[in-house]
Order: structure tokens, then sequence, then C-alpha cells
């Protein structure tokens, strides 16, 4: 009796967060303890802001999620500039040190892997770029749909915070948010006025060093986390890698393929060398839509997406991530080969 | 396939909203829509602060959860004042008004059911008081262990914002929080700089006009959520209340015997007439200590809860809330009556 009460924070929590933060350290490749938040990623996109970011912040935008945490910064009372590139195009670290020499930032924030858009940004390069050309601005990425789906090096990359959803590259139910702070972002965080408590480093960084969390969280979602780092493990990150990689390239192949077949203008709407391998956002020729698709798609049992935002009639998307394997991809692509192939006739 | 990637806007989604949010409204007594935030109670007290505050604050404080929401509106760089009792008295509305007089607040903070001492606050009085008082001041309420458990009326009492969670009341899993703001809070929140956009009332407030929610939620807990508040609506809200009402007059009787039986100064640590009906704080006298209690409960397979921070060693505490009966709570005084006679003669 009384459990639901008092309960959360108990030996059984301490045991499963034991398990649980060296896992998260292996799977972001650091040493610094990684944050567990009861959030969305969002919270987390608002806690990079809050903790790092005193006065002035700079966004890439390469689509609707980059937007999505320029429009956080403004919203926490920063000022903060874009840097937008055409949809479709990745940020690069030669017009983000250009950005340094015209204006002081406090931080940059950057989508590694943009769902909108299925640009892979080069987020080692940016952030190296960022650091060389000024010291002290600290480098928040989205690692959302890139975290244990593309090569994500937190230490080595030194990214100055990385964060990521339950839901995307880890395949687990909403809920949860996970994001890791280095060093430095760490201390400049201390001295953060208006930081707030929720989605306080301080906060969040004291209860996972000592195996608790900082906000009463979806305890059964931890208990699934738990197990689908062990999954994670027990495939191997690399090889989890390559799998992405092996799914995002046989889709890549599967335009060429159908664009000839057919004779019509699809393609894939990344450059090559800068897509995701979580997600291909396919552009589509005048006269069809990708909301027709995604809705024929369903009545076949399939869940693909419209495009996002202003491209979502101009495109579709396939996810590729989390545990897919891609014999599920091959049928799946079979049958969308098929329905365009219908509608492209009507 | 894909489901997780691109699932939680979906139809079945809207019609499990359209299905909670006149529920929740009821359950509110408001006729103002009620936000489902993916957080814990914690994160829409710090929603409260940063839409309805901008620059000064007075936190009612008579235990640790109240004093929580002071710490809160410190974080978030507001001035925020204290107004104190002695542990286990309640907040009163002549003490409030007259710090009113003193000073100029944009907001007053007060929690309903204090779960750290078992105090139950007038906030329909002290809500009166201070509207009185100061016209323009909103009053933030607390309601975790309180809604669903005592009488709360959000529209009739004038609440200015009432938030919970969904563990403690509602006894669901941890992992959402749910709010409902007033028409004037909601405006002014729409002018508040630096709200941010993660507990923003309007992100939060269009969301559910829309049967959405603003951040992706643990998907099965709305739909746990969805059962839950048809369970409560068929045992009717004030059905419920009387439940909870009875189940703590139980308790407050079984000390006063206790006392009586075994000769020791054991007593409810709350005024009469100010008692919370969710949660009982005993006070102990020299030579029994709360901790030991709880451990021998949880031994006999019974979880009650040692005091909360400062009153750690001197109390324990019953919660009875929730969907617990009294025949469960008659089970777990009779153990705890032996515990306590056993432990007073070691």
């Amino acid at each position: 009796m009384l459990r639901p009460v008092f309960g959360h924070r108990g030996a059984e929590m301490v045991a499963l967060m034991e398990r649980v933060a060296p896992r998260l350290r292996r799977l972001f490749r650091t040493e610094r303890p990684v944050y567990v938040s009861t959030s969305s990623a969002t919270g987390l996109m608002e806690a990079a802001i809050r903790n790092c970011a005193n006065r002035r912040v700079l966004s890439l935008i390469c689509g609707a999620f980059s937007e999505r945490f320029f429009h956080i910064a403004r919203a926490c009372g920063k000022e903060a500039d874009r840097l937008d590139v055409d949809l479709g195009m990745s940020n690069e670290p030669d017009k983000v040190a250009e950005a340094l020499a015209r204006e002081d930032y406090d931080a940059v924030t950057v989508v590694h892997s943009e769902t909108s858009t299925g640009v892979l940004n080069p987020v080692a390069e940016i952030t190296a770029a960022v650091h060389k050309a000024s010291p002290g601005t600290l480098v928040l990425v989205d690692c959302v749909t890139s975290l244990a789906s593309a090569p994500v090096e937190v230490d080595e990359w030194a990214l100055d915070f990385a964060l990521t959803g339950s839901q995307k590259g880890l395949a687990l139910p909403p809920g949860l948010a996970l994001g890791v702070a280095s060093e430095r972002a760490y201390e400049r965080s201390k001295q953060m006025p208006g930081r707030g408590l929720y989605f306080s480093f301080e906060a969040l960084e004291k209860a996972v060093l000592n195996n608790q969390t900082a906000n009463t969280p979806a305890v059964s979602l931890l208990f699934t986390l738990d197990a689908q780092l062990e999954r994670i493990e027990a495939e191997g990150l690399e090889a989890r890698w390559a799998r992405h990689q092996a799914m995002a390239e046989r889709t890549w192949s599967w335009v060429d393929e159908l664009r000839g077949r057919l004779g019509l203008d699809l393609r894939v709407l990344a450059a090559a060398g800068r897509r995701s391998p979580s997600v291909t956002c396919v552009a589509l020729p005048e006269g069809l839509n990708g909301v027709a698709i995604t809705r024929r798609m369903r009545e076949h049992g399939y869940t693909i997406a419209s495009g996002y935002s202003k491209l979502k009639e101009r495109t579709f998307r396939i996810g590729h991530m989390g545990d897919h394997t891609i014999e599920e991809l091959d049928q799946l692509l079979e049958v969308l080969g098929s329905v365009i192939e219908e509608l492209a006739k009507e």
C-alpha cells in the first residue's frame, strides 16, 4: 500500500540508475555524466539555452527542427541570430566561422540530423570551427535523430551539450530526454542567471551522480531504457551505425532506380555526403503530392511521413532508424514504389 | 513500420485528447482548457513562475514543497519573499493580506496540501484575500496532493493557476503534469518576457485546444489517464473526496486511540481544521524515531514515509490517497500500531 505516493527515490531506482548511467556514457561516447530529464527533447533544447547562453545565440538553420532551437532562444529572452541555408543544404563550418567573426555569441545551436530535410550536418567540423574562431562560444547540439544511428562522439568532438529524446534513435516510447554537458558548459551554467530549477544542469548532474533523477520520471520508461541500452550494446554501437548507413544507402539507390524506371524526377533532397542515415526526405516532381503518397501508404498499412512544414506537399520522408531492419525497409520500398507508380498514372 | 518515428500527432491521439479534455475540466472544476505537460509537477511550478511573474513573488511556506516554489522563483531570476509559518501550521489569509500591504507582488505561490506536514491550506480564503488586497496579483497553487482528493474549485475560487502531477491524487504512474490558468493569467503570460517555449501557457493552451499536447508525451500514460478519469467519474468526485476525508478521520482518531492506549505523546502534526485528507504527518515523542518505524513497516511489507527533510526523524507520514480504501488503511494502521508498541518497548 501507498507505494506510488513515496516510491520513486527508493533502492530499486538507485540500482536501475547504476545500470543505466555507464551505458548512457558509452552511448554518448563521454566520460561526463548523462542527464536524464522528465521531458521531451524540446525541454532539453530549452535547458541548453537557459544554462549556456546569457545574452546572444547563433542558430544554424537548415530545416524545421533547427529553426525550433532559434525560436526557443528567442522565447527564453535571448538575442538570437539565424544562419539559414536552402532546404536540403547543410550548415557548413566556413559560414559559421564568418558569422562568428562578425558578432560575439555565447553559444551556437545546431541540429545534427535535421529530420525535416534528411540532412546530416558536419557537427564535428562545425564544432572545431566554432571553438577555433571563438574559444568562449559553446556548441549546443540536437542529436535527436543521430544518436544511436550515426556516429556521435561527444568527448572527441568536444560538443558542449548534446541532447536526444527517447523515441527516435533509441526507439523507445516518448517521455524521457537525455543530454550531456561538457565540463566548461557545466561550469558556466552554475553562474547563469535565471536558468530555473527544472532544467538546471546542476540539478540534473547532481541527481545522476547520486543515481537519481532530478524530477520524478515515468519509471517504466527508465526500465525500458535500460533494456534497450542492453540490446544496443549486444548489437554493438558501430554495428548499429553500419545498419543505419546500409538502410540509408538502400533507400538512396532505390530513389535512383525509381527515377530511371518511371522516368520521373524523384530525388533525395539532401546533397550526397550530407545525408542522414536515419531519415531520407524525397523531393517530388510536379504532379506528385507527398500527402497523397503518405495517405495511400497508410491504406497499405505502412507509415511514412509527408514533408514537414513548408515541404509538406513537395516531399515525403522515410524513417529508417531505431530497430528497423533492411528486410523491413525493402518490403516498404517495394510497396512505396508501386504506390508512386500508381499515383503518377492517375 | 516506422510508427514510433512519426506517430504522436495522429488521429488516435486526437480522439484520445477529445475524451480526456472535458474530463480534466470537470476534475479541475473549470471551463478553461487544462494543460497536459510532459514533465513532473515541478515543471509546472516553474511554468507558473515563468508565465505569471515578471519581477517579484511572495511564497507562502509551510513545509518542504511550498519552499520549493520559493526556490524555483529565485532560480528563475525573480525577486522572491518568503512568508513562513511553524511546521504543522497553515498559511492564513490575514498574514498574506498584511504582506501584500507592505509590498507589490506579481504573484503569490501557495501549496494546497503540504505533503511534508499534512497541512491543508485554506486556499479559497487565501485567494480571496489576495485578490481583495491586490487585484493585480495572481495566485499560483500547487494542488499535487489535493486534486482528486480534496475539494478544489478552480473557477469558483478564482485560482489563477492550479497544477498537479500524475502520480499523487490521480494515482497514476509519474511522467505527466496537469495545470489550468485563469483567463487573466493566460493573458498576462502572452506578454511575459523570457517565459520560454517548453512551459509556455500559450503553447500548452493552443495544443490542448487542438486536441494535441505541446510536447511529445509518454503516450501510454495518456491512455492510463483517460481510464483513470473514467474511474474517478464512475466513483463520483464528491464521493472520492468523502472517501479521502473518511480515511483521514480514521487515521486521526487512530492516533488519539494509540496515544491513550500506549500512554505516548503521539499527535497529528497539523492543527484540527487544517488537516489534509491525503496525508497525515504524525509527530513522535522523544525516544521514537520515524526512520525506524518506516523501516520496520517495510519489513512487514507496508510502505509509509519517514518525515521530510527537517522532520525526518521526529515524524512519520501515512499517505491515504488515490485509490486506497478504508479497509486497506485499517489493515495498515493495525500493523503500524503494533510496530510502534514494539519499538516503544525496545
